[in-house]
């Protein structure tokens, strides 16, 4: 029998097995740093540790999705090397920040299973809970990833699909310290909870081309193995011809530019849901706009309170060019790449 | 009114007028090591805490011009986001050494104002400072970019152009610490400040190829988001046709190429001025010459000098091609892409 | 006389000269990151604390290559800038683990001289020992390059050829400490040094396109300054017509892709020879496969022993297309890009 391990496959799931994912992962400020590099974020909590130690940590903490793609690279050999599509996210959240020198690993636990009446595929459900090196929970999701069967035409007629909540429900307990006072001259932003509303949206401004080097660069730096990612010899000959970029190096684009007009929210809290609505190249220059779906007052906590927003990514496309990311047919417009609702922390009024 | 930070405009500006800028950066290992992989640095000052050891730190200082960049950075988003053109820089000096692990920012104070008779624009002349966490000065420089006015046509009349020096004063006292020995095996280069001749020339012999990832990633990785470098679907309608390297860059990858020649000419004193005569894009190639413009002795020290150097940077063209870096009419030369005036340390002969 | 170090010439080397290599580079967390940014490289002894302390060490050791290239890298400026080809390396070996924070420096000794019958260049044999900042060996090498002549044409006749061995000798200790067990769950290979057989072949199923950036990126980190890797102005009027890729960087991206199937050989002992068959260029996907050559019991050791394995690297060709790398006339075939004979250190089960 082989010693390659060529990934698993619709059959080899079953609800309720647990899998460990391996390689356990120190994080450095090497990372950071080409986590800047990758994506020019600006949010000051993750750049300084003196902002920092102002919002009442002892140095500053990893940005969310940083921590995330580098915990999430860690399932891809055992649940998804072999998917067709990654079809969706929900309950994603940020339970305890990771700083530099944790260690992060990954458990996932299958919870939903659903064969493709075309009896070539299936759809794996699948929670995924990130630790530390202290046991603790930093991160935990659930996705869901159509898979290729290994016997095509074998019908097992397993149809159990999990249910699952809309929007990430929000703990009794957020695990931000009180900041004693947010010094807007270093966060470079002069906004708060209050001054967002119900609707507002924002058309960010910047525009950020991506090329090879970036994207394939950053998916090696998070140990993703997906072949889309890096194998052109073998993109040329599927439909897309070309390497497709990592979706994740999409969202933390997005967020990057989000910084104009969002500075001060520097926590992400949850991401609700996610579509990768269009595939993303080399060569192609991302934007983005928000709009604030939901504010939300946080138990015991006079300091912060969290907005829901819905970030569009476009490519090619400035954000004043774009109304609604859907047409009349209800379908994504061709340079809408990201429709991400997700949840971010934002300190309050003093 | 919008969220969304546009930047400031000709109008905004007034003398006197001084400006924080956001985002405190806490400079790491991380930072250090993509600089030496954006340029290929060499100088062993900054690569080896054995050596600068030797030379009387506790450890490595930073790159002056990595320090320049990330400091520099916090500016754009303030100063030049409408700039139409960085005109000139004056008076850039280096007055205390940075380490992994300070926290750096930035505070610009504006200086003069001078209305361009076309009534569209104008030109902003800054003084900014850099400090360190404990307040101490690490950078500071006199700048001058022309930038949009909000409301063309509306004349105000002002003219008020500050002086600067032509060369950035020398301080009586030099903040580098007393070396018992320069290490010639380890720094590579066996010439010291006596060896030097005013006038002589130096045509370096390497050249470095600068592609899109390398030039975006060490922008963004300074924080600097001055959207030429980044957008190419904006450019693409633009006159250049696509992403402009960031000046800084060209001014990094001309002094690493000038390290074989100047080897021990570890410190930056001082830029007394600097032009980016031609743009650079992805794909070109960049060469460099340096020419010995003055010899200068320091106050109380007897271990060390100053040389001041002028440096050329050149794309596609070799140093043995270009005699001089402007033509007959007094224009440079098209493949001249950096004049810069400056001043380093080196070590004398014991 | 110029200052600029134009590299040596074959009559600059003299049998029994050695050369103590410039730029002693301390070693940081962000080279180790940029390391995996480069080759997605998963081998966990190297991206875990935590694994690392599980194998015995108080913290993670540097990946050998990354060690390697860092040290290497050295020799460049003083041996190999006026190279016309890198023939081959011998008897390269690993000695002691290096850390972040270690101090590498590399000293060389010319070892054999052969004048050759055209008059216009010659062969270097050298031997380049690396040691760090306690000067504790932890690399050594053979290599021998072909050197342009400086007066072509004068014959010397020298002709001393230095013997070495076929592999590189096994030490009587290996300095890899006993590790109390290896949790494969972290690793992500559950095969032991009894379950490879000497004839079987792994085919790697993973493929890497490397693109211009990050070659150059790795190969100026390693402060590698042979002008073909970078200077695309200069390549374009050769045969070549482009940036070559630093044959290390090949090396590196096999031994990456070589993880799915040899995830336990976390370790290379030794390098015994190395073949870079044909030349690796931006857009080239690489693929590999490896076959076990001999497994070797190491004395006093009954936790780990050797494998040694044969790996070929491919470009743009799987390796179930490739059932040999060299033709029917004796010649590597077109799409072979590296034949390395290697020695790995593999956990034996308990």
């Amino acid at each position: 029998m082989s010693k390659i391990n060529t990934g698993n496959f619709f059959e080899d799931f079953t609800i309720g097995q647990k899998i460990a994912h391996p390689l356990p992962r120190t994080i450095s400020d090497g990372d950071v740093s080409l986590y800047i590099a990758f994506t020019g974020s600006r949010f000051a909590l993750h750049s300084s540790d003196v902002l920092a130690q102002e919002f009442g940590y002892d140095k500053k903490p990893l940005d969310d999705l940083l921590m995330f793609h580098l915990t999430f690279g860690k399932s891809v050999q055992d649940i998804s090397l072999n998917a067709i599509a990654n079809l969706g996210y929900a309950e994603v959240s940020f339970p305890n920040p990771v700083f530099v020198g944790d260690t992060v690993n990954l458990v996932t636990e299958v919870i939903g299973l659903k064969e493709n009446s075309n009896g070539k595929s299936g759809v794996v459900y699948v929670r995924s809970i990130g630790y530390n090196q202290d046991g603790l929970e930093i991160l935990s999701l659930i996705r869901w990833v159509m898979i290729h069967k290994r016997n095509k035409g074998e019908m097992s007629g397993i149809n159990d699909v999990p249910s699952f909540a809309k929007t990430t429900p929000i703990a009794s307990e957020i695990s931000i310290p009180v900041a004693k006072n947010v010094d807007t001259t270093s966060t470079g932003g002069e906004y708060f909870w209050e001054d967002y509303e119900v609707g507002e949206r924002l058309n960010h401004i910047e525009g950020i081309t991506i090329d090879n080097s970036d994207h394939t660069l950053a998916t090696k730096l998070y140990q993703n193995n997906a072949k889309v990612h890096f194998n052109d010899h073998m993109m040329k000959s599927t439909p897309m011809g070309e390497r497709l970029m990592y979706g994740g190096h999409v969202i933390s684009i997005a967020r990057s530019i989000s910084f104009n007009g969002l500075q001060n929210a520097q926590w992400i809290y949850a991401i609700n849901s996610g579509a990768h609505s269009n595939p993303t190249y080399a060569g192609d220059t991302i934007y983005a706009y928000s709009e604030v779906v939901e504010k939300i007052e946080v138990e015991n906590r006079d300091d912060i309170a969290l907005l829901r927003l819905r970030t569009i990514g476009l490519k090619n496309i400035t954000p004043t060019e774009v109304s609604s990311p859907k047409g009349e047919d209800g379908k994504y417009l061709p340079n809408v790449v990201l429709d991400l609702d997700y949840t971010v922390v934002i300190p309050k009024k003093k």
